[in-house]
This record gives structure tokens, sequence and C-alpha cells, in this order.
């Protein structure tokens, strides 16, 4: 043991095995660097220009339908092509490439331009969840899909280039490098134990309790024990599942439920509309046995001191090692400590 | 083959192992998203507000001498601390942490407040090179010291807090996780075929010549096959040496002149402070034998549009895979054939 709110350390990141740089000491370091511009918090319901609002049309001229729902198409610039023909590059096992395949979709949460997830009713968000959950059992269904990523980037500080509310879902031929790794580390953890690595990790955290959020009827929301990014958090299925096809529709309002309660904790820390890069990590589709996956959702936000001073991943971090201030420990109280009304509600 | 300019495909970085997805296909994606500051480029030569001018005082009261070559200190806010007791964390194999101790240094490159490195001339670069050099020989003679990371975080958008020219040395107790995948990589490599990866690399690289930007008497830039960042780019010394301490004086003196060159060549691609993190990756010191290292520099630049348009690694790239839409190839055309006199000098 050693005073792990004071000493420099590293924790072993569970899921892929990586190490992560924890400096607690280090947090009254003055910030003289890059200050964010505030995003403005107040749009309207509808916006004529918006390509994603309902009855506009969109960049490559199809025009939305007047819908009511979250209202799901093909990605007008999709990074991933369904009918690439396979192909493949190896120069002297040097210079290695393959063509690769997919389908890229993007889901508009609301017809509402001006809200967010934490704005939206549990109701609105339970659409969202039964959204995602027809979606990936759709995409599954073509065989050659081996994996499905359903993912949302809010706010412009996080790349998102429409504020209008909107999550993202890439499905692919292959499996990407980071799902690899979670993949590899919950295989040797079932095989050596018979159980998930994420049931047995949630056991020690709801004893442990100080990096416990949110611990509803069917899922948990905790900071990582190796949350890299200052408010990291991660939403755990109490019930060991594959992917989200399995989840029941208490399941699916409960997510809605946590999901709304952990983004409006989010929003109310620094009383701003919390970026962050959000998405779940899923059992491999077509892709033979994976009972050893265990569905799980990872908050990124990158916001560190204030609405607009945030963490930088760089140098250091790109080059070597993730590395934080804060501890988890203390970003997990912060964040529990936040109320469950959005700060905009309290302020009419 | 296919068509590498047309078709979506993973390339595989021979480096770490893993994989990086290209959308050539989606250059043509308009950018409705955030747009960075212009960083002011006139600054004076002498800041008085400075922590970093010479004669001026630092954070934590320090007081800087009237320096005119590169000057070194301990970092005032180290992420890593000397002392730090030896200690551990391991709750049921599943809360995984450890005591880190480490040095953390800064060298000023320059008293001139209002420089770069493109900026400078090769004379002062190549006391740069020396400095880093004497640094890196200086922190390997301490035993406890395993990894020693040189980086530079350039410009306010990669969390630069001061633009005195500057960059980083960070020395630890234990081999970072970046550097443990490139370890095994070459390992692996050099054991089947009993020389360098990168040497093998290069090989192939200089003579399909496409993604060549600087061919010297003893270092090669290149933008890598597996390059993610937009203009990453990588400097390989021909010589197969695990780290600077190998290198002799008119290595130092030729790597002085192609970090001109590429950081010149990289500002002249937008007429602007081109920003990036950049840093070497060296063998791990008091390790045993690392004869497989050879020693290489990456560039992570995150411009992709204009001087204010950036790449995000976000949603998709943090939970799957990086990505990018320009290929390495078109990347290094346009680097290639930027002047080798920096835009500064050519205005007046
Ligand atoms: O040490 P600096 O320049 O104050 O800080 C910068 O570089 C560090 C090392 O890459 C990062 O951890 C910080 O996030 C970044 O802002
Ligand atoms: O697809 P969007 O929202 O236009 O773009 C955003 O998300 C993508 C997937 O994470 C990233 O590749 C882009 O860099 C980012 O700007």
């Amino acid at each position: 043991m050693f005073a792990i709110n004071d000493i420099p350390h590293t924790r072993i990141n569970l899921l892929t095995g990586e190490k992560i740089l924890v400096s607690p000491h280090r947090s009254k370091r003055p910030w003289q660097g890059q200050v964010e511009d505030l995003a403005s918090d107040n749009r309207p319901a509808y916006d004529p220009k918006c390509y994603l609002c309902p009855g506009n049309n969109r960049a490559d001229g199809d025009h939305n339908p007047q819908y009511k729902a979250p209202f799901v198409f093909v990605n007008d610039f999709s990074a991933l092509l369904k009918d690439s023909r396979q192909g493949e590059i190896n120069v002297s096992d040097l210079l290695l490439a393959e063509t690769a395949r997919g389908i890229c979709k993007v889901i508009a949460f609301s017809p509402r331009h001006d809200l967010t997830l934490p704005e939206m009713t549990v109701e609105d968000l339970k659409l969202v969840v039964e959204v995602w959950k027809g979606e990936f059992q759709e995409l599954a269904s073509h065989e050659w899909i081996k994996y499905i990523q359903i993912f949302e980037n809010k706010g412009a500080i996080m790349g998102c280039s429409n504020p209008h509310p909107h999550g993202q879902i890439w499905a692919q031929n292959s499996v990407p490098v980071e799902v690899e790794k979670e993949e590899q580390r919950q295989v040797e953890y079932f095989d050596t134990h018979g159980r998930s690595l994420l049931s047995a990790y949630l056991e020690v955290e709801l004893q442990e309790k100080v990096r416990i959020l949110i611990d509803a009827e069917h899922f948990v929301a905790l900071v990582p024990f190796w949350a890299s990014w200052p408010y990291e958090t991660m939403i755990i299925s109490k019930r060991h599942v594959q992917d989200i096809r399995d989840f029941s529709e208490l399941e699916c309002e409960d997510l809605a439920k946590v999901l709304k309660e952990l983004t409006t904790k989010y929003d109310n820390i620094f009383e701003t509309s919390f970026p962050y890069s959000a998405g779940m990590h899923q059992a491999p589709v077509n892709s033979g046995d994976q009972g050893f996956w265990h569905w799980h959702m990872h908050f990124y936000p990158p916001l560190l001191r204030s609405a607009t001073v945030k963490k930088f991943m760089v140098g250091y971090e790109m080059l070597a090692n993730p590395q934080r201030d804060i501890t988890p420990e203390t970003a997990a109280e912060t964040i529990r400590n936040q109320s469950n009304i959005h700060y905009k509600e309290r302020k009419v």
C-alpha cells in the first residue's frame, strides 16, 4: 500500500493491459495555456440551416422526413463503404494493408435541435436505446459484418461538427484494435476464472464504493480505477451479456435512466454542456463464441479545470503513457456530488 | 493490390502492431466544425513575463540565469518525483497500481523568446541536439532509471502553455506502454531476421520513394506507411543505433539539419507555426541487451485542412481505431514540395 492521493504511481487498465501515470501532487500546477471557446448554449428548437433537423436538406441533397422519433440514415461521408472490392498489399511483410468494408450510419437522437441527452426525457432516451438495439440487430444480420461501434462525439471540442443531438454507428468487416485488446484481456480472465472480468471487477468496486457514481437496478456507472481522462467514466451492465440485443425492456429503460443521470451530473460539474466521446464496447458479431465479453460503455470527456480548460493528451501521453493529475477517486467524488437536476432547469 | 488512393483500407503500424483506417474517398467532406484560434506569430525577442526567458523568475520563484545556449532545469511541476517510496496496490489482481519514480526536466532551446526550431540556425540546433545527448547520458547514469523520453509539445493547440521554444525530458523507473509495444515488435523482427526492423523498413521506403521527404547523409525523414495523423512523419537514423549517445558529431550536425528542414517544410504548408508533439523513441537504459532497438523520432502534428482546422482523434478513433482521410502518400507529396526557405524569410 501507499498514499494513493499523494504519490505518483501507475495503474493498470484491466481491459487493455496498458498503464496510465497518475501524478496527484501535480493538480496545483497553474495553467497559462490554451483556453477553449465556450459553445453557445442557446440554440433554437429548429434551425433551417441544420442538415439534421426534420424536413431539411442534407449535404448530399437528400431530404430529411418530418421525423418525431430518433432518425437513422447512412452517413453522407462514410469512412467505410459497403462495396469495396477485396484486396491486399504486402511488400516484404513490411508494408501491410488490406481493404476495409463497412457501413456508417448517423442517428439524430431527437427532432429537437436544442436538446442534448441530459435534457431529453427518460422516455425519449429509451427510444434512443431501442434504436441502438434495432440497428445493432439489423447490422449484425449481415454475415460479413464482424464489429459494430456505436458512439457519440459531443461538443465542438470533440470534433462534433453539428450541435443537433446525434450519434454514429460504424459497422465493419474486421475487429478494430481497441476492441481486440479488450477481447484478449477478457478471454484470459474468463478462461482462468470462469466468470467475466467485468463481473469480478464490478464486485470489487461495489465493495470499495469510492469510485461508484450510480448504482441502479441493472447498470452501474463508475470512474474506472484506471481512468485516464480527468472525468472518464464507464457504465457496466450488472448482468454479464455480450451485446445490446440481450437487454430486456426493463434493462433498456434502466440504461436510459442511467444515461440521463450521468450526463446531467456531467453538465452540472462546470454548468456547461459537457463534451465527450462516448461509445459501447460489445462483442464482435458473426465471430464464433464470444461468451467472455461483457457489455460496457465508455465516456471520455476532455475537460479538466473548467468549461474552457481541457486536458491535453499530447507529448508524453502520445509517445509514452496516458497521464493524469487529479486521481480517479477525487474525480468520482466530484461527479457523484452533482445534483440530478440539470443546471438549466434549476435556473428557470 | 488495390487502388490505395481510392478504396478504404487498413494499414499495419509495424512498430506497434496496431491498425489504422484510411478513407481516401472521404477527403471531400465539408467541414462545419470547430475552427481553432490562430496563435499570434509576432512575439518579442524577450518577454519580461515569460518564465523561460533569461534573467526572469520562474513559477516556483527560481531565477533563470542570463543563458546564451540551451538551458536545462528540473520541471517546477514535475509529473514524476525522484523520491517516491516503493509501494504497490493489488486488490484481487483487479485493482493494480505501483509507485513511479522519475525526473522531469525542461530545456529552453534558445534564449530568444520569438524563435522556434525552424527559425534557429543549424549551429544553434546542433547545440540543442548536443544538450539532448548530454542529458540522456547523465540521466542514464542513474541505475534506477529505465527509460528517458525526450519530447516537445509545440503550439497552444498541443497543450503547450508557453510559446518560448522549449522541450521536455521525462526519465522514469519503468518502461512506458508505447515503448513496450515498439520493443516487442522490434525484438520479434530482430530475432527472426538478424537486422533491425527499421533498417529493413527504411530499405523498402528508399526504393519506393513516395513517402520519403528528406534523404540526408545520416538520417531519413519520411511519412510512415502507417501514419495516423494527417502530416505525421518520422526521422530514422540510417545507422542502426540504440540511442542518441551513439551519434557522432557529424550525425548530430546532420540531425540538426534535418530537423531544420523538416520543421521549415511543416511551417510552409499553411504558412503558420506548425503545431506538433514530437519525440524520440530510444532503447530503455539499464535494462540489459537492447541491440534490436533502432533510434527514431516521431512527429504528430494535428492540423488537417488549414492553420485552424485540425483532425479530431475522437469517438471512433478512441474506441476503435485511428482513422485518416488523406493518404500518407498524398501528405508526403505536400510536405516534400514545400520550400526549404521559411515563409517568414521569404516575406521580408
Ligand atoms: O508539461 P506542460 O507543458 O505544462 O503540459 C503539457 O505537456 C504534458 C506532457 O505531455 C501533458 O501532460 C499536459 O497535458 C500538457 O498540457
Ligand atoms: O463523422 P464526423 O462527426 O463528421 O467527424 C468526427 O467523428 C469522426 C469519428 O470519430 C472522426 O473521424 C472525425 O475526425 C470527427 O471530426
